[in-house]
């Protein structure tokens, strides 16, 4: 999406590909909304470790970033032994899986490259397909989103206050996003609505995130505590919710997503307002058969007994905004905090994808229309 | 309850008279878990600043503090005209009471001083019984907490998992707290539990104040965000929610507290766990007809955009904390920040009160033991 620094206007993606430099370019996402700033990874592990320290976070993008750091491990490699090339990549492919551990789309982005790789009759064919797989792994998520943005567009109408959480946005993706696609359709459209944005803790990827996106793209939008959408949803204030997923079991309809997901669809389902989950196929895991299978993450709990961003008091001499971390809470307390929660599909009102609008129980009877490879 | 500042305890309360100064003493709440800090105030102007400032907070310790400016107020009254202190004292109670409009604490703590007062003959006899009941409103909040703790212990099993949202600690109260009391109590008997603080953004009392607290009692406790409680309850990991209040309505029972408690209500129905409620009888309201009519106080946004605490990283050259407030969010976005929410008595398992645990349909019927007067 286009993005304004300093007055200038330019189109950027969340994930690319720097061939000359052997480089993935990625938005430094960490330092959003506060700094804009793109970094150039020198090799796959420091790929791989941008994707643990969530320099780039986000479904579709750890996907791309993955699928990129594939073909960046590939190309680095040199000789012509196709056995070593091949256990170099083992070694690469796992390095990068096990950066994210609760997210499919990394190992569905580079099982897919893996496969069209074999089809190379030379390590230098393989690596050459390897960044072409990469690439349309890349413009793929852009259609996908796009395709999102179709159809969902059609649940936004006019005067709707619509919440979302966490940043299932461009930023989450290669581009224009999941969550925010129908939002992005919907402006196009010439459509009036307003979003609250989650602040989504610990990591306030709502509040830093997504608001910086709509405000990038002059959506009308506020800030609310997670606390908060329960009163408002109380006081008829919000008419639709809609969110990302990092797994969706196509299995049973049930959804992996930012921890607090799960909360926001039992209120909505208590006051009837419509849930809707925004996803591409790489979303779709079809081998779990349940949401308790599904590994959720144990984040580190300074996560949750801090905040970071620009200081605001006391005011720093220098006009350069200084970033900073803050212990909020009580030096001598612990914290939980796992990562993710599961969402069951009676509370979903509808799964939108790129082949349309579907409830939780029809991703498996639809499966074939849906990527579902036996 | 006993603070260990450096090696040493002490027992404080969260509000007390200084008569030599007419002064009212708090413990400076803004300033903890970081600092333990106790303020004296100069005139009951600056006690009603520091409870709109929520130097103090908490319904028992704004009751208290709104009491103690009463008689601060009173007692600062030169002359014998009695018709100038009458107006001079509605003039205080008019201060007082507007520091904060949602609690109902201040206002009932005061129309009961304003009738022991009016029984004085002389200025001098009232400005003295405005002072003797404030001290008694004091010593009832106390009593009122144990008595919560002696009924709500029987909740309280060995190796329960127990959620608190926002603080109903000591510092909300005179001293031992009401969501607390059955803590303090079921600690006292020698069962072992553990508790969950949300952290309750935006202003983070669970994180700062009942984590501080449950840290000084060294009972067993964790920070979560308030997104996780949903997910903990899935996975079976929360047995009991007790939280507090800032009125609760006697005619129909429904709770207003703190931003986020309506939801962690409709998650604990979903899940069958207890919520329960614990209040002196000054948080009941038998005035109003339902909750629609209850006052929401809409907050700085400024609250959810920023966070608070001790700076952890640029570390500071010097070895003492520095406090600092960090912006969390865009830059160019706003908030809604809605202070409070109201839970409706079909939630609730029980209103823990100094008079016993009732259903919140019982109060009505019982509200002659409750303290309701015609």
């Amino acid at each position: 999406m286009n993005v304004t620094v300093r007055g200038r206007t330019r189109h950027y993606r969340t994930v690319a590909f720097d061939r000359s430099r052997n480089s993935v370019l990625l938005i430094e996402q960490r330092l959003l909304p506060h700094r804009f700033q793109v970094i150039a990874t020198r090799d796959f592990r420091d790929t791989a470790a941008a994707i643990r320290d969530m320099i780039v976070r986000g479904a579709g993008a750890i996907g791309a970033a993955a699928a990129y750091g594939l073909a960046q491990g590939a190309l680095a490699f040199r000789g012509v032994d196709r056995r070593n090339f091949s256990s170099h990549i083992q070694n690469v492919f796992k390095t990068l899986a096990a950066a994210r551990p609760t997210a499919v789309d990394p190992v569905n982005a580079m099982q897919g490259i893996l496969g069209i790789l074999r089809q190379g009759r030379s390590v230098a064919e393989q690596q050459a397909l390897a960044l072409a797989a990469a690439e349309e792994f890349a413009a793929e998520d852009v259609r996908h989103c796009e395709a999102i943005g179709r159809h969902g567009v059609r649940l936004i109408h006019n005067r709707m206050n619509i919440l979302t959480h966490c940043n299932a946005g461009w930023l989450a993706f290669v581009d224009v996003g999941s969550a925010t696609a129908p939002l992005y359709a919907a402006q196009a459209r010439g459509k009036k609505f307003h979003v609250f944005c989650d602040e989504t803790r610990p990591r306030c990827q709502g509040a830093t995130l997504t608001a910086w996106e709509l405000a990038q793209q002059g959506i009308s939008h506020q800030v609310i505590a997670d606390n908060a959408a329960g009163h408002l949803m109380q006081r008829g204030e919000i008419d639709l919710v809609i969110v990302g997923s990092d797994r969706t079991l196509g299995r049973t309809g049930e959804v992996a997503n930012k921890i607090g997901t799960y909360t926001k669809a039992v209120l909505a389902k208590r006051h009837g307002i419509p849930f809707y989950v925004a996803i591409p196929l790489s979303t779709l895991d079809w081998n779990l058969k349940g949401g308790r299978d599904i590994p959720i993450e144990e984040r580190s709990g300074n996560e949750v007994l801090e905040a970071g961003g620009v200081v605001t008091n006391p005011q720093s001499a220098s006009r350069k905004p200084r970033l900073a971390r803050v212990r909020i809470a009580n030096p001598s307390s612990g914290a939980r905090n796992p990562g993710f929660d599961v969402t069951p599909p009676e509370l979903i009102a509808g799964i939108i994808t790129p082949e349309g609008i579907f409830k939780p129980g029809q991703l498996w009877p639809e499966r074939r229309r849906l990527g579902f490879v036996d």
